[in-house]
């Protein structure tokens, strides 16, 4: 595995890939890699034949309150994790060697942003799909991988490679999960004893809004409602959000129906936990 | 030569010839072929195996009062000139075709805008970036060939290739001019006879800057009145701008050094003309 740490090395490394016609799987992050990212590289390992990935803390992904300087990073540990799973070459380049200059374009997101945790973070998602746009032009992936776990920001890359026909196929990668259903998170951490025990039951939460779907309710609201209630019940930690949209393109649905998020943010003490479902309701008519 | 007109088909179509690795060559129009298209497509002709041009109004170039509905198309004409200037591929999608939704996200230019034409046409090149975008990705292209006549143009394509890492090379082609050094336009026909017999001193005016820059005036201000002076000497027209910047990131200049383009608009009864030149000052310091 090679570490790579500038454009131009990239270039000319890719070219020769692209150039004997390899396919290339590429799982985009901002390094401190957890299971989830490990699960990204597994898929991204198995279906080509070149797998990088880049670790990049990205300044313009993160608002001017944002932990841009805290951000966690571990280079050394990363690029063991990334070896051990498979990687050919990992991309970290310096935030200098990504934006020489103040930035002459940006990518502006105009949907798909103002719903779930993207409300509270104006701008955050401008900035995802700027450094993606850069990223996916100078990796030249055939398939890029992203976790559900974030289902909003696959939502709007997926908005992205569409509406800008970037020729890559976005492969989402479903959330790893503790047995008890807890989706892993580097925040479960900060959570209490007490907590800890409580925290599965957002997955159960989310479960018993698929089941209300599934047996055919049709009302957003009341599935909402019977979610919250739900989670109210169950922990103590403070609801932030119930939200349900048609996927990926984030729409408050009048009757539920096609594809949808079930999506949910709790605050606890010293973390504040997500967690989501997709459903497919297109059979269910 | 064939017309293609759906997204699908064109992908399908580059595939190929990307797999058999030959060069492509990309002139983006909005039709209506004139001399100056022309002189694009021969360049790219001669340097690519492939050439291909599209033919696209973009709905998002055109401000609310501008001429989107009024924009003159004559495709039956376009494809005749493309085919002589021998071209392989016409791409004419439909407005339907390159935005069949609202767009979910658009380039937004931060720089190079605020000066010359761009002054009094707010957003029009976040559309001309954003369609490229899309036509970049779509094409594939290896070299992608713009007019030097709207220089402030080709600054914005060079900073979107640049700052997103487009692998696509830039080829800028210097302005068609008349016989006495009027730029071709499709404009021109509207001068009257008297403003046709001026219209040539727009070249002689930017001919009278260059000289005063080789001969090493430094000031950006001198140079400015004395190309207004002329202008307003030689011509009834309404002088518009005559404006001076580095190139091609159009920025004010305290001193005249480096690459720089001087840039003039002239305001006649029926036609508003433009003109330009860039020139390299690093040898003259």
């Amino acid at each position: 595995m090679k570490i790579i740490t500038t454009i131009n090395e990239l270039q000319q490394t890719m070219k020769v890939h692209k150039k004997s016609q390899q396919t290339i799987g590429f799982v985009p992050t901002m390094g401190f890699l957890h299971e989830g990212h490990l699960k990204l590289m597994q898929e991204a390992r198995s279906q080509n034949e070149i797998m990088i990935i880049s670790i990049f803390v990205n300044p313009l992904q993160f608002g001017e309150n944002e932990d841009f300087d805290s951000y966690p990073r571990n280079m050394e540990r990363d690029s063991q994790l990334a070896k051990e799973a498979g990687a050919d070459y990992i991309f970290a380049p310096s935030v200098n060697e990504m934006y020489k200059d103040e930035p002459s374009v940006t990518v502006k997101v105009e949907k798909r942003t103002d719903v779930l945790c993207g409300k509270s973070r104006a701008g955050h998602f401008d900035g995802v799909a700027t450094v993606l746009t850069k990223l996916f032009n100078l990796v030249g992936p055939d398939r890029a991988y992203f976790g559900m776990k974030d289902a909003q920001q696959v939502a709007v890359v997926s908005g992205l490679i569409s509406d800008f026909h970037f020729p890559v196929e976005l492969v989402p990668i479903q959330t790893v999960r503790e047995e008890d259903g807890l989706a892993k998170s580097s925040r479960n951490v900060y959570l209490s004893a007490e907590e800890r025990k409580q925290a599965p039951h957002l997955y159960k939460a989310l479960q018993t809004g698929r089941e209300m779907m599934l047996k055919g309710e049709k009302s957003a609201e009341t599935v909402i409602e019977s979610v919250t209630s739900y989670l109210s019940a169950h922990t103590d930690g403070v609801i932030d959000y119930v939200e349900i949209y048609s996927y990926p393109e984030l729409k408050a649905l009048a009757e539920l129906k096609g594809e949808v998020i079930l999506a949910i943010a709790v605050k606890f003490t010293k973390a504040r936990l997500i967690d989501n479902i997709t459903i497919d309701l297109n059979d269910k008519e």
